[in-house]
């Protein structure tokens, strides 16, 4: 007894599943342990940067006015009346050809309105007084970093939702969060189903592969932002599999399976959504790999029921879970990065679906290329190792040529897109 | 007394550390714990994949010799007899007009050479016997995975070096590893001068601000693939640098200290290299920003002598630390990898120096655009956080137009580059 099953577009299959979006709770970390997390909050200034006006550069604190006439047949003499380190502030308030000796990052003193670089004066000492030799003019502001070049207080600087990298950790740094207000991880449990499963410790044998999806998936999740709760390898068996569902259920935020999907007589899926009482958002999308991606929900939970073959796996969670991590994360770009780059190889069969093949990305001369890597089938998993996007070839065509602009979605990007890519000329039926 | 520094070229710079490469030891992690880190040898098929011929769909497997004459106006039938989920093995052997239900990956039964989809077939039964009736011809191998055809045994899939990310994942399970040779990841030691410095917890305070660089350089160690051990923060002291070196020195691999290289009076560090015998390799490269860093060895270790400008300490990591860090991790391809891009913006200022611009990454129709993110000067820091590539401007011109072609650095790129980016036409001057 075969299910015929009604394919929804990748358009619709996404709005189904956005409209479960939910925001993750804040906590808050140490600054030491931040890396890689999303900030819950925007990151806003609270002072200026920098803080105060200050010297780019070891030299002399000067008032411009004094070297109008500075040049090297007119050699100019100042006094120095003080000398402040980085992190000293000079009590002295400048007077008419005096100099501060001032050193990288130190405050520029009251009175001075720039900096001569220490390499372009002349300096001596004479009758117990230190002198320095000018030959030039110097213009008002030079070499000073202005109080709030770099950033304003009040001025936003980063967006909720942002990945922290070393940049970012610079600023938090700046603005004093030793504890940093991130994104609480979702829990995602990961049930792998299919009795063709081996350990990935066991031998072959024969008519069994070892299960490389569970792996990939939870270092997908783990990338995604989210954390991995992993149920005992289910053999295609009702009971075992709805035990690990129903623990899931309890202790996950988010749960995915993959395989036991399609509609064979031994996936179970269907009737384990049946049995706790799941209702099915879609079980078939108009797209390859991945077709089979099923969503569900129950109690709020949502439930991804993933295809069994690599590629259309790793395509599934990058469509469909991720953006829901992301979001959970604080991102509003929970989506892939979208761009458009150039075929470098002909895909001359018709395709009446939407594909998103694993793709590897090229520069020349200011563009991108991009070539298919692997075959381009969905139980294949070389071409997940060597991916680094996927490459859109929406459906209704005659096949792609060389040269061709297609769309390609980026898998090493963190800054996201704020729409999932989506089928632009609709048509009527699927 | 003021020290005129020899500058150097970005590629000698580079050249004379990494005659200082080597590699680190490997070890063996658990497959649940290698994201992120790094392949210390090559990934090679030790059996094809898929292992046999096997059915990528739900379906019949038949002898497509018995289908040459089906049609709708002439409908077939075979005897189903036998039923195969995936990790099983059929015993029979096909016969004549026999039919065998096969699951989604599971081995093709010996006899068949193709399989037809579930949904394309009727099933009855017919005095204790099933039967399926098909309607159309059936080419030879057809919906048959072929054994080999994702990769074949002795296949080289994965260079040593490579970061393990979800698709690396699945090819390690499925290739059994469940403990996974990577690179020991190398210590860096990290010391960030500079009196001017607060820690990150403390309020503002005049002429001061906060270590942002020690955060910063700590995430790009992390990025980079090795782990940080962190020294006390100096102030401009000697006694307590030098002890934090020696330290260093004792329990890393490499050792980056921030601040504390310029040619001021409070700059101890060409004095600690002193003390410890070190030899500096050089102190002053021709790029801004970042002209200031320094590298020194000894006893087998490096030293690397970051500026304490944020934006200059973050360009000198990622040229100079993080191939060192990389090759370490078993890279080939160390450095960067690099574009080249269409200047969005001018950059009209005459650039006696290269630059290498914090900059922004955008896609338009097949082409790659970058803008500079924040001001380019060396001590600002939120350029830093804003930018996912480095723009390189090369010196001696008379500066840059929107719509130049420029080459681009990109910093969150896993792949890298066998070579730094360096000086095509090199003057004899400097």
């Amino acid at each position: 007894m075969i299910e015929r099953r009604k394919p929804i577009w990748v358009k619709e299959a996404t709005e189904k599943i956005m409209e479960l979006k939910r925001r993750g709770e804040m906590e808050w970390v140490s600054i030491e342990e931040c890396d890689g997390r999303f900030l819950a909050a925007p990151l806003i200034a609270d002072h200026d940067v920098p803080p105060f006006d200050r010297s780019p550069y070891d030299g002399f604190a000067i008032r411009s006015c004094d070297t109008l006439s500075g040049s090297s047949k007119n050699p100019l003499q100042f006094e120095v009346v003080d000398e402040i380190g980085a992190g000293q502030v000079s009590m002295k308030h400048l007077q008419e050809f005096q100099a501060i000796r001032i050193m990288t990052g130190a405050a520029i003193p009251q009175g001075a309105d720039a900096v001569i670089m220490l390499e372009l004066v002349k300096e001596e000492t004479s009758l117990d007084k230190k002198i320095i030799t000018i030959k030039r003019k110097v213009n008002a502001g030079e070499n000073i970093s202005f109080q709030g070049e770099d950033a304003k207080k009040g001025q936003k600087l980063l967006e909720q939702g942002t990945m922290i990298n070393p940049g970012v950790k610079a600023l938090l740094a700046t603005f004093g969060y030793h504890k940093v207000p991130v994104a609480k991880k979702p829990v995602i449990g990961v049930i792998a189903t299919g009795s063709e499963l081996l350990r990935v410790e066991e031998p072959l044998s024969p008519g069994k592969i070892r299960n490389s999806n569970g792996y990939m998936i939870e270092s997908q999740i783990i990338k995604a932002g989210a954390s991995v709760k992993k149920y005992e390898n289910c053999a295609d068996d009702l009971e075992s599999l709805l035990a690990a569902v129903k623990s899931a259920m309890k202790e996950c935020d988010i749960i995915i399976t993959t395989g036991g999907v399609s509609v064979g007589d031994f996936d179970y899926l269907p009737e384990i959504y049946k049995q706790i009482g799941a209702e099915v958002l879609f079980n078939k999308i108009a797209m390859r790999p991945g077709s089979v991606t099923t969503v569900a929900k129950c109690e709020n939970k949502l439930f991804f029921g993933l295809s069994g073959n690599p590629s259309a796996c790793y395509v599934g969670f990058e469509l469909y879970v991720r953006p829901i991590i992301r979001y959970w994360l604080y991102s509003n770009k929970p989506f892939l990065r979208k761009a458009t780059a150039i075929l470098n190889a002909d895909f001359p069969k018709p395709n009446p679906f939407n594909r998103f093949v694993r793709g590897r990305l090229s520069y020349d001369n200011g563009r991108i290329f991009v070539e298919p890597v692997g075959l381009d089938k969905s139980n294949v998993v070389t071409s997940v190792a060597w991916a680094d996007c996927l490459i859109v070839l929406p459906g209704g065509t005659r096949g792609y040529l060389n040269g061709d602009l297609v769309d390609i979605l980026l898998l090493e990007d963190q800054s996201g897109s704020d729409e999932q890519w989506k089928e632009k000329r609709r048509s009527s039926k699927l």
